[in-house]
Formats: C-alpha cells, sequence, structure tokens
C-alpha cells in the first residue's frame, strides 16, 4: 500500500508498504478515508521527537471504515465507520481509569511515532475497542477528522484545564489549527471575552470570523498592555499558550489576572523563565497535558447536535498521491493560509 | 506602647510607639496577648520587601483581646478573645466574594507590611468583622497564634492546591515551620505516604515525628533518585515546594509524577527554570498562592477536635521585651532549633 | 409613599405609608425605578408563606437609584445606580462566607418577606455593601430586574446545581418564568438537548423561541415516554423542576438517567413520594436551593457582554398606581401570556 | 465443586454443581479462597432481588486464585492472588469511561445476582482485566475481602458522595457493617464528628471503638434532638443512611444542616416520604448510588500503607461445608454480633 514515510530529520516520502495486518486480539485494521497533517508531524520531521524512529509510517489522526478485528475487540466489526483517536487507551490500567489515556501503560501517542500512522491506505490500532469511536449515521465524516486530535486537544489541554466558565476572559496566545480549535470550544462556556493574539493578521481575521470578540497582532503592538487595557489592568482568567516557544509562555505570565491559569498546549522544545519571583503571590494555576481524548464522545455530540462546525477548520484537500505536496502546503502555512488539509486515500 | 520597628534593611529595635487607635467604623484595636515572627520579616529584614516602608511597626500574627471597636464592626466586642488573620479581608470586593482574600480590594497581606503589625501591645485591625476569628473558651491561645499564618499558608498553599488525598503521595520539600504545617496538615486527608525532603538532620528527625513517612536529606544523598525508588519509578503526585529558591523549586519539577501537582509555597526572589520541553506531555499542574486564610474557622475545628495540634511547632517563648533575642533565635534557626517562637507582650 | 401591601391571604392593597429611612450603619435608602412580582408574592398572598406577616410591603426585585447611605457602606453612595438582590448578605457570617447567602445569619430572603420590600417608592436595604450591585453605564436597567431574581435562580438552582455540560440533555419541567430563566443560562454551557415539558402550549412555543430543542406537552404526551425516546432510552442528565408541585417532582424522577442529576427550583408546599425502591442504585442527585445569587455579578458580565439578553422575559409593563392591574395580569398568565410584568413607581 | 445456591425465597442449600469454565475471551476463572456474606444475600433470599433467579450461586465477594484466563487476558494469568469486585466492569463502554462500573453496559452488578457468584470453590469473572485486582504480596488476603464490596460502598455511597472534609460534621444512621465501613473511611477526612445512630448498644460500643466520636441510641432517645444539641442546632453536614428503610431516610431530612448532603447506602425496597415542602429552600443534595468500586485500588494503597486496617470488620470464620451455619450466624446478627463472616472454601 502507499504511505507516506519518515527517513530522516527532513526526508519523508510517498512510499509503497507492507499492508498491516492485525497482530494482537485487541487490535482492528482500518482502511483509512480521510486523514491529514498535524504541527507535530513537522516536528518529528525537524528531528525534534526522538521516539520516532525511520522507517515510521507519519500520521495519528484519521477516519476509516474497519476491515478486521482481533478476537478480542467486542465494539467494532468489519465494515463500520470509525473515528480514530490519536490517543491509543487500553482502558484498564490506572492511568486510563482515572482518565489519563495519554500516559497508559500500553498506550499513548503512539500511532505515527513509536507505531505505524494513518498517512497511509492503512492502519493497525492497538486497543481498538477503547481508541476507536463509532461515527453516527449521517455524519460528515471528513469534518470529524478534526476530532482526532486538534479539536480535543485545543478543548482539554486550552478550555477544561483554563477553566473557561461563562462570563470569564480568555487570551489565547497562537491562532494556528491548535489555537482556532481552543478558540471554537471555548465557546461553549460562554466567556465575556475571548482575546486572540497572533502575528499574523491573516489567521488574526479568521480568528476574528470564528468567534474571537478581540484581536491583537503581537508583532504590532504590546500584547499585554493591550490586553492590560481590555481588562481593566486585571488580565485575563485563562490565558492559553498554542505556540511552544519560551517568549509566548511567557508572555502568558504577563496575561494573566491573580487568580487565574495559564493552560499550556504548546509542544515545547525549550524551558522557559518562570517569574516566581512576582507570581509565587498571584495565586495562579499553570497546566500542561498530553490531551486524553476523554472527551471525544462529549464533542461528537456538540457536532451532532449542531453546537459545533469543525469543518471550517479544513482549507485545503489532497489526494494521498499527493502527500508530498500537502505536506509542503500545509508547512508554508503563513503563504498558503492551510490551517488543516485533508488527505484521502 | 513598646513595638518592634522595622527602620531599614538590617536595621530594626524595640521602640515606643504612640498606641493605634480606631480609625475607621470598620476597625478594632485589639491588645495583644501572644505574637510571633514568620520567615517573611526576615525577607523584610533583608530589603526584600519594597511596600514595607521604614517605620513600620512588624508581624502579622497573633492573638488578642479585642479593646475598641469602630461604629460598625458588628461581630466582635471589648473583650472578646479572637484570633488575628494574616490576611486583611472587606468580605465585599469581587476577590473575597470568590474567596480570594489575599487580594481583597482594599486588604490583604497589610499588617507588619503596609500598616502597623502585631508585634507590639496593640494593633488596629481593618475590616475586623471578616478579618478576626473568634476564640472558642478553653482554647489554648498561644496554641492558636500558627492559626494566623502558617497552618492556613500550609493548607491551603500546599494541601489543598496539592489535592492532597486518600492513598495519595506527596514530597515536601522543607521542614522548616512552613513545611511542617504542611506536614501536620496533609495528614487531613490520610495520604499514602509523606516524604519530607531537607538538609538538616535535624529538621527531618522533627519532620518524623510530625508524621513523616520518609525522610531524605538531600545534601547527602539524591532526592530525586531517592523517590523515585520509594514510588517505583512514578514520582509523586503532590510535590510541595516550601523554601523558595529555584533549586528547590526545580528539585520539584524532578519528584512530581505525570498527572501530579506541585504546590508552591516558598517566597521566591527570582525566576526559575521551568523544564516545558519535558514537562509540557506530563499533565502536570503548578499553583501558587498567597494564602487566603478561608480555611482559619475550619482549621480551629479541627484544632478543637483535637485532630490537629499547633502547639508542637512552638520552641521558645520570649516577653516583648526580648524581641530583639527573639529574632536572633529565629534567625540562626539551624543553630537553635527554633520553629516559632511566641512573643508575650 | 404608595406601596403594594400584604394584609392577609387574599388581601391587599395600593397604601400610602412612611418612607423607610436607614436605621442601621450598613443600610442604603434605594429610590426604586423598576420592579416586578414573583410567583413568590403570589405564594405569600395564597397565606403559604407564614414569616410574612401582615401589613408588609411585598417585592423582592429591582433596580433603582441610592438616595441616602449609613456611615459603614462604603461601596455606594447617593446618586449610584444599584441592582437589587432578592437576597440579603452580610457578607462576613459563615454561610456567607461559604457562599450560601441565602441563609445569611441576619439576612437570606428578608425583603418583601420578613422586612419591607421593592414594590414601593422607596425600600431600606440591609448590608447594602453585599446586597447591591452597581449598574454599569449604558445598561438597559428595566432588563436588569430580572437579574434581581430569576435568572439568578435559575442559573443556579436549575443550571448549575443540575451540572449541565456541553454535550449534555436536560429536560426542564415548568415553562413559566423561571424554567425560562433555566432555559436562557443553561445555553451558557451548549447542551446537546434541552427538552421544555409544560402544559401550556403558549409557553412551549415561547420555550422553543428561547432555544429548546424540543418540547413536550405533558398534558397531552407521556412527556416520561416523549423524553425516554428522545434519548435513546436513557432518560436526561440533567432533569430541572420547575413548578413546585409532587407530580412534577415525581415526573423528574423518571426523566432523569443512571448517574444524573434531579435539581429542583419550585417551592413547594407538601411532600412528594422519593422512589427510593427504584432510585437507590441509579446514582442520582437530588439537589434544593434557594437562590444565594452568587452568580449576579458573572450574569452581569455575560449580559454587558451580550450572551444573555434577558428582555425578552418582560412582557407587561405598569405604573405603580396600576400595581393591583399588574397583580391580575400576572395571576392569570395562562391567558393574559404574562411572563415578567415590570412595575415603574 | 461445592457452591452456595439460591433456589426459591427462603430456599438456599450447599450444593455440588458443575465447575465454572472460562467462556469468553475476558473471562478469568478465580479458585475462591475467601468469600462472605452481604446483607443483599439475604435481600435475595427474601424474594426482593428479582433479576437473581432460582439455581443461582450466590455471593459478590472474595479473594482467590487465578486458575485460568481467556485468550483476550492481558493483565492476569495463572497463579495470580485476586480481589473480586463487587462490580463488573467492561472498561469500554460509556459508564466504565466515566468511572460508573455499577452500570457498565456488559456488566454492574452480575456476580450471584445474575451469573453465578463466589460461595463456591471457583467463579467465573467476566472483564477480568478490569474486575479484579491484583493483591500485593504479603497482604492479609483474608482482611481484603473487605474490600471487595464493603469499604468500597460505604467509602463510595456514603463519604464521597457526602463529601466528607476536614472539620465537617457527619451522622451515620446504621451502625451494620456497611455503616461502619463508612464509619472507617469517613476518618480519611478527618471530620470534626462523626455521629453513629442505632438501636443496637452492642454495635455502637463497637463503632465507639472504630473512631465515632459520639453515639446515639435511636430507641432510646430522639436522634434529630440529640444531634440538634451536639451541632448548635444547625444539624449535620453530611447524613449518611445505610439501613435502607423509610424510617432511616426521613429521619436524615432531620439531622441534615442547611447546605448539606444526604447520602444513602441502604438498598430500599419502599419509597419514602421526601419532605420538599420544608426542604426546598434548604440547599441540600441528596444522593443515591450502587458502588462503583473505582476506588478500590486507592483503598487498597490505604490499607498497604496502614491507614486503614479492614481485619476488624470479621468477626465468625466457617468453612464452605459449614456455610450454612455462616448464614445462620450471619441472619441473627442482633444475638450473635456478627459484623462479616469469612467463609473458606
Amino acid at each position: 500500500m502507499k504511505a507516506l514515510v519518515y527517513h530522516a530529520p527532513g526526508n519523508k516520502s510517498l512510499d509503497d508498504v507492507a499492508k498491516p495486518a492485525v497482530i494482537a486480539p485487541g487490535d482492528a485494521l482500518v482502511r483509512i478515508t480521510h486523514t491529514t497533517i498535524c504541527g507535530t508531524d513537522l516536528h518529528i520531521l525537524k528531528g525534534d521527537v526522538p521516539s520516532c524512529a525511520p522507517g515510521r509510517v507519519l500520521g495519528h489522526e484519521g477516519v476509516g471504515v474497519v476491515e478486521e478485528t482481533g478476537a478480542a475487540v467486542a465494539s467494532f466489526k468489519a465494515g463500520d465507520h470509525v473515528l480514530i483517536s490519536c490517543i491509543t487507551s487500553c482502558g484498564r490500567c490506572e492511568n486510563c481509569r482515572r482518565g489519563m489515556y495519554s500516559h497508559c501503560a500500553s498506550g499513548g501517542w503512539m500511532l505515527g511515532n513509536t507505531i505505524d500512522g494513518t498517512q497511509a491506505e492503512y492502519v493497525r490500532i492497538p486497543h481498538a475497542d477503547t481508541s476507536l469511536y463509532p461515527i453516527p449515521p449521517g455524519a460528515d465524516e471528513e469534518a470529524l477528522v478534526m476530532l482526532s486530535d486538534i479539536l480535543p486537544t485545543g478543548f482539554e489541554c486550552g478550555v477544561l484545564n483554563g477553566k473557561v466558565a461563562p462570563g470569564s476572559t480568555i487570551a489565547i496566545v497562537g491562532a494556528g489549527p491548535i489555537g482556532l480549535a481552543c478558540l471554537l470550544t471555548a465557546q461553549f462556556y460562554s466567556p465575556a471575552a475571548i482575546f486572540m493574539v497572533d502575528v499574523d493578521d491573516k489567521r488574526l481575521a479568521i480568528a476574528r470570523r470564528f468567534g474571537a470578540t478581540n484581536i491583537v497582532n503581537s508583532a504590532a503592538t504590546d500584547a499585554a498592555s493591550a490586553i492590560s487595557a481590555l481588562t481593566d489592568g486585571k488580565g485575563v482568567d485563562t490565558a492559553v499558550e498554542a505556540v511552544g516557544i519560551p517568549a509566548t509562555f511567557e508572555l502568558c505570565q504577563n496575561l494573566v489576572a491573580a487568580g487565574g491559569v495559564i493552560a499550556n498546549i504548546g509542544v515545547h522544545g525549550a524551558k522557559a523563565d518562570l517569574h516566581l519571583e512576582r507570581l509565587w503571590s498571584h495565586n495562579i494555576t499553570i497546566t500542561t497535558r498530553l490531551v486524553d481524548t476523554v472527551s471525544t464522545s462529549m464533542l461528537l455530540k456538540t457536532v451532532q447536535s449542531s453546537r459545533l462546525d469543525p469543518a471550517p477548520l479544513i482549507t485545503h484537500r489532497f489526494s494521498l498521491g499527493e502527500a508530498m505536496a500537502a505536506y509542503d502546503v500545509f508547512a508554508r502555512a503563513a503563504e498558503t493560509g492551510a490551517l488543516k488539509v485533508i488527505i484521502t486515500p
């Protein structure tokens, strides 16, 4: 089958590889109908993710159709349309039982990282009963690809951890796909104000359309001063870091009000300064989280009830044969305006 | 009256000053019967607390007897025995109404900081109705001085923020008075293990007597390795920073398990490194907090019901005339073995 | 001044009474600009509320302008435009400090019950600092009358106690003003479905306009069966009782899913059957609550940020001189279509 | 093999039945080393549990040794010593994923109810990976039988649902095994007072030894008045119903303070009166729960760390051959003083 394979930092190709097979009794083999590229895939290609070995099929998002199941799979059968979670979860270990699937003893972020992923015609899904979700009939399956990773990530790491609440104020630093996913799902809780901070006016314009009450270009203005002015000098109840560099994390420390939360979503490659000499007495909370995808069922319900529309996050579409071009468009997002690109085998 | 006055960094004296008076209708004038010295007083004397101006009477802890009340004070009258909260709270502003008294719009940490404090014969307490607590008849009033600051601080900033729970594991870095207050109140929640980390064997021996299940001298051993071994390599559910320097905060980052909490209590004078390049995916929470003293009533109940005994935190006793000596003993705690020193006017 | 006075069950009149005055240092005297009538006022007139003595000026909702303040009032001064909370709260007692203002040791529901109320030209407000809220400039003051009681009641007793959440299902039994206030504020949390149950098709039509996803006329159909069918046989996550009779409370027991909540808002005059022989194993929660008005500030923010529009709850307007007619229209709501009637002195 | 078999209301016997076998890939076959009898078994024998068909082997508690596992069982192998949960949980369905194992779509309370149970030499455990718990080496296995049902039941349904907290007050109505399990685990949270209510002085004496701060014989005194006097007229923060009859549930309504919780544990056979005409405004919460056994791992940790000692709950020991005598002693608890009786095959 065709698959997008990581060979070395800076080196990937669309290869012919062996079709995967059911190995363990809990496995399912899924024929991919739609997949996509994540910012994390670009991190792998920069060589930032040592757990991902050369030869790996990339991709941890997608929807598809079950082709075959192992003997122990009870919830799915061949022909079922399924949403693939980016997190593999056994459902039995202590971490799974407390809802922290991201740290499953025999799962976690495996797809396109420690086992072959979804940017292919087929993928093997371990612990299928607890790592796949049934797609309701009539759903927009392409749009549901957004529920594999970015919507649960924006929601769990940003909105839930950030304790967004009716009447509260929130600043989201970073208007990329993850920041926008956070913006969309923050509105579940009716905050009074959502300030979107980025350096790209095009992305800020999208953020405005997606529901931001105010936009701040931090290249053009001092974001901390701007947001201080917008909040009567108090700062925000929730500051979401959705970039992954020290500067934006430090900016969040200047945005957050006493009693507020800094919710980190960004994937960081370096340490950051934490200004405890100022913050020790500010009653703040800082959270980090690899998405657990505990909210996937709930998010499906909000899509089914039209409270959430993931489709506008999709900007480009490619066939699997065009996967190299898809990567190119996605990597040059500032020029191409790409948010999420759909790849269809 | 006699009072301990801050004059400049490194300079304090026991002076004769004017007796305070009721100024605002919400004030109470309290005759101090017992007060004490806090590590924060030493910070002031190092010049670390610019809000504290020369001429200030120090001290933010104490018990006493109400001498006079302003016209608006409804809950107290002359002759009432009262516990003084280190935090002044108006009870009306938005922060008070959400339980964040530490950031009261017209209160917060004022005593011995922005207004004259308790190391004196008398003190004026603003917002008396919501900043004093009635002492039940028959209580050990000297011991209740521990409820002005260190017990609520250890409990709120360490135990509550740290989400200590039955069966959980907790490491407390720093076995000074605040760390020990955290140790005592952590036991309200029956954790499976409490690891106490310090560089002073004498304080560690006290921690053992106060209920620590394990002690670790971090000068003699690698604390992170030791605690990893004690937790099957997982780390602790709660790591409490009770020192206030970058090194101990960074140690906490090496102690905490995935899904755990770092609860900062320490007063920091410098920034610290936050290792987001490792922690971004560890699902951890970091909290800071200036004590709110929302738990004072509850702590009084635990003392009254003998679930908590604050008395062993007191190691030395002085008259107000000996206040300079009391400071000396307290400042040289490593030699003197001082935890909390009681000063009685 | 003119005021609507309760004389005996079934007996009220618009009388000339003495203008109230500031008595205690915490009092404010407020000139009423808009008030309204509550279902509870009708309960009083049926003789159901023995705490309300003959001679009492009725009314516990309203907005107005501060005319005079006692010496201890710090947050308000003459000329301030204020929202009056239906609950008087001292801000200092143990219940106030835990956010349960409804059971304030020297407050609670006093207005139009144990002291004279707001259906008058002037009203005396005890504990003014913590029982009044400043009205932001430019606000629609008439609409804010809805924040004195029914919006916090629907929100706190129904939505917060009912744990409404994104993707959840909720049934509200009773589409009167309180049920509709619950419906409006439930949408802060983006539930997947809100089923509105009533016997009045006109009110159900309003509920539909206000955001109900489904309406069920329980006079025409078996509501439990209808809602079972709408939830795949599971029942709802939240069942809100907003009527106050045994039959509707028992209906809620048939609507709630395992793991769900029955949130009672209704004022009940009789006991109800609780079917523990069935529910003991269903993992349900039942809550009751006299509104605490802890959410008033937050609700003001949602109004200011246009997340909530209270104005459509107002159906009729009267002068204070027409107060008897206002009561008549409100009492015959089934015929008149009245929701909330505004009375303007 | 030998097993205790339910034949009809009032009719049971110790029979020779076929040894169970692994049927589904997720099954484990466990050789029982210790089991016990539950009050629910007596309910079955009264004919109160229609889901339990004649011919059923009774018992839902026990420890044992794994004899054989199905192909899909990943966490256990032959020879492992295991604790059997009274609740069977698949770990995959929506209810399991939210921690409500009691309502597992293919599990719940099955053992000794809808499938053969543990009062036998062997038992088949479905969903073994998520329904068994490994016993740590060196543990007192007999004592761990108390963790199959009564300790998680007392803890989850009484203590967790009842929100027991440091400094709070709690009344437990019913000093049988479940009430005592609640008493033991309530102490995890250091409440200020635990009032134990029963009609049996012997059980109350045991409760006193187990940590009750006060005991009230409700046959000899008016329990509501007694507890009102003990709480300055306020009532208790938590009232636990651990009997299962209308009278005790109604007593709880008279014990609970404003803002408090009534946590039902009892298995009820009849409806009860709920006095909403009084309670609608008291801000109370009522909870029901079939134990989920989500706390089993945590309880194991508290036993391992000596925070909890289950052994004193065991009063009698029998061989499986004496099972009929064991039932007799357990059923006549008032005379025999039986709490939990251990049966060893």
